[in-house]
This record gives structure tokens, C-alpha cells and sequence, in this order.
């Protein structure tokens, strides 16, 4: 038996998030239904993140104890001929016993997309954010400074009971990709809905409705009624899990 | 009465086409139905180019004489209110009384894109073709100056009775793009399924299948059953009329 690790891209849109739900479209349910052609599973398969209802990932990675039909080389092209078009396998490797996707990994990386200052685009529909007018990119770098390093985000989560809000933001930055604008934060890990409120915040301040100091005074209060509106999941991409 | 020119964008990927269609999803039927809520249309809708089912537009063009019921500065987000998000319109102005669409236009330019070297990309499924290998782009660079200039392209079209194949391409380039590479074609006009023979003629080349010089002889031939197979509509992008 070997503890294989896949890393996983897909388009969130028809999928009611990563985790199985009987009955629901899920990523995690069209992944086993694969395996269960190509493997011999012996153990759950671990996710590293699990993503909302309508979120995509460009780095998802999870993991699973058994065996393999073929090799680890060639079981991503053999799973992608099973797979819906809209996940695809980029990478299979072995790994040590002890690997788990989720507990291994040291920090996460995510980004929201908008598509700003024109019309829509019917390309980017499905993976953007489309904000009609300009934004005030600068005030945007301010404010995103505040949530660096060690902080309580509960201002920017939904609480789920009995879990610490305690998340370690390592990097924040706002970046010009052609035409669209994204906000990408490497953290140890997320707080449930945590990118969606911080980016709905942060779109306050690019569109001048809050100033930065207001940004900062949200993340201080540690009250989820300071946040900005959450932000719809189809904006938002897991990109790369880091091990 | 004055003349529209209304510039678009839209996702072909759930329309049979451009060209309305009794009972059949195009865009043309979409844009019409729209137009009779913000316009009084007084003549056909003109369109420069009709985009077969499953090819996309960044750069469509249509015209129509008649009267709106807002500025041309404000009818494209009217518009786009009404239009599902796979059809966008990027801009309206009015023209001078004799302006048609598609006999003022002296030059359209495609693009067929590839995305290539890797595993498939769930973001790119609908607009890109996916070439798992690697392609020879300096002999696609080589292949592609014989398409350049006054040619009968009759090997790179399905025949339409009575209608000449000869087209002049004034432009024809290979382009990188981030992970895409582009197939880019200028010309007067495009005969019917041209770019996706030409294309799929083009991929042979990059494939190895195909010297250069087989390539030119194909051109030469005018006989389409020298053409490589024709690709598929979705990597196929009208991006820009030439007025």
C-alpha cells in the first residue's frame, strides 16, 4: 500500500463545492467516482481545502492510502479521460506514509479576481468579479497591510463553533494580471467564507466607501457585523497549496 | 431614423451560431430580442461576420437603421441588463447612414488558439484546443507565410456554390500568450470553415506530421481534400473588424 498525492485543478461552477454530499454534485464525488476505476482506495481521500459551492482551484491537492492501476505518471492523463472536463488531474506522485493534504500543508494560497473599469466579458463571467467602474488600487494596497501576520479574523468569517479565528497571513498583495485585478493571500490556513468577507471589505475601500482606516478598524473589532458584504464564490480561486 | 453600430462580444459556446434560426439558440435571435425592448428597429440587423455554432467573438460587429430609446452611450449596459452574461455588448455609436456592417468592413481578423505542452486546463476547455505535446512553432512561423497575400483558399474551405475562394491575408502570425498560442489571420474575407482548415492544416506542421513545404503545396493545391482535418469551433475567435 502507498499514500499517493494528486493536485487538482477545476471550474467550481457546476459543483456544489469540493466535499461530497449524497445526492449533490460535489468535486470530491466525480474524483472517487474516478478512482474507483484507476486505484484501489484504503483510506478516505484527504483535501487540503475545501472549497465553497461555485469556488474554483488551480492548486487543490489531495491525498489517498492503496494502490494504483498504473503509474503515477500516467494515472493523471488515464483519470482526465474519466473526468468531467471541468476537473482535471495536473500531477500524481507518491509520497511518504505520513503525508496528509491537509495537515501537511503549512499554508494556502488563494486569490479573488475582478474585472474592472468597462463592460462584462463573457469569458471571464464564470471566474471574476466584474466591477463596473474603476478602483482605487492604492487605498486597496493600504488597507490589505492590515492583515498581515497574526490576527483574530473573526471580523471576516462566519464563526463556526468552537474553532479558533486565529489565522497567520504571510503574504497580501494586489496584482494586475491584463485585464483583471486579483488579491492573492498566503495564510497558514482560512477561516470559513474568510477571502470572500476580506475581499468584500477590501472592494469598500477601492470603491471609496470606506477609507483604509476603516478597512483596519473592521479587521480590529473581531465582529463579523464590521465586514463588507461577502463577495459571490465565483471570483475566487484556491491556487497553490504549500508542503 | 439614424444607423447603429453596435460592437460585441460574446461566448458561442450554447448558440447555434450567429445567424438566427427558427427554434434554435443563436445570438443573433438573443441580440434581436433584446433590441426590440430598447430600440425600434426600422431594417435587417447586419452582422460582419457569421460565426458558426460554438465560435466565440471579442470584436463582432452589427448594424441596424432605426431609433433607441436611450443615448448610444447608454445602451450597451441597457443592453447588457437584458442579454444573458455569454453576449455582451461593448459599445454603440451612431454612423453615418451608409454604413453596413459587413460590405463597409476591409479587413477581419480571426485567432484560433491552442493551449498547449501539458495537461488539459478546466478555465481554458471552452477557448482553447488542448495539444497534450509540444508544437514546432518555428515551422508553423515558416508554414504560415505561404497563406500570406492573394490566394484561392480553396483548400482550406468547404465550397459555396458559386462563390470565389480567393481571399487576400494581410496579416498571419503565431503568437505566445502567457500559456495560449494564437493563430492569428488578417484578411479582406474569410471563406466559409477556412481558419479551421487552415488551422487544423497548420497543426499537422506543428505536430511534425507536415513539412512547411507540404503545407505550401496544400495552399497551392485548391482542393480541399489536401486540407489537414478541420478543428473544432471553440478555439475559434472573431476578434476585430477593420473599417
Amino acid at each position: 500500500m502507498a499514500n499517493f498525492k494528486l493536485v487538482l485543478a477545476y471550474d467550481g461552477t457546476a459543483y456544489k463545492g469540493f466535499q461530497k454530499q449524497p445526492g449533490l454534485p460535489t468535486v470530491q464525488g466525480a474524483l472517487e467516482e474516478v478512482l474507483r476505476r484507476v486505484a484501489v482506495r484504503e483510506s478516505p481521500l484527504y483535501a487540503a481545502g475545501r472549497t465553497d459551492a461555485g469556488v474554483h482551484a488551480r492548486g487543490q491537492v489531495v491525498n489517498f492510502h492503496g494502490r494504483i492501476k498504473t503509474s503515477p505518471e500516467r494515472l493523471p492523463r488515464a483519470m482526465n479521460a474519466l473526468l468531467p472536463p471541468d476537473i482535471v488531474v495536473l500531477e500524481c506522485r507518491e509520497v511518504e506514509e505520513g503525508f496528509h493534504a491537509r495537515r501537511s500543508a503549512w499554508a494556502r494560497e488563494y486569490a479573488y479576481y475582478f474585472l474592472t473599469g468597462g463592460p462584462p466579458s463573457p469569458f471571464t463571467r464564470l471566474y471574476a468579479l466584474h466591477v463596473p467602474g474603476t478602483l482605487d488600487e492604492g487605498a486597496m494596497r493600504e488597507a490589505l497591510q492590515a492583515v498581515i501576520g497574526v490576527h483574530d479574523f473573526a471580523s471576516f468569517c462566519r464563526r463556526e463553533e468552537g474553532r479558533s479565528t486565529v489565522r497567520e497571513v504571510m503574504e497580501a498583495a494586489l496584482r494586475r494580471e491584463g485585464e483583471l485585478l486579483s488579491v492573492r493571500v498566503k495564510a497558514n490556513a482560512f477561516a470559513w467564507m474568510m477571502m470572500r468577507m476580506l475581499c468584500g471589505s477590501l472592494l469598500q475601500v477601492g470603491k471609496g466607501r470606506w477609507t483604509p482606516e476603516r478597512f483596519l478598524a473592521a479587521v480590529e473589532a473581531r465582529d463579523a457585523s464590521r465586514s463588507g458584504p461577502a463577495l459571490p464564490p465565483h471570483g475566487l480561486f484556491l491556487e497553490r497549496i504549500y508542503y
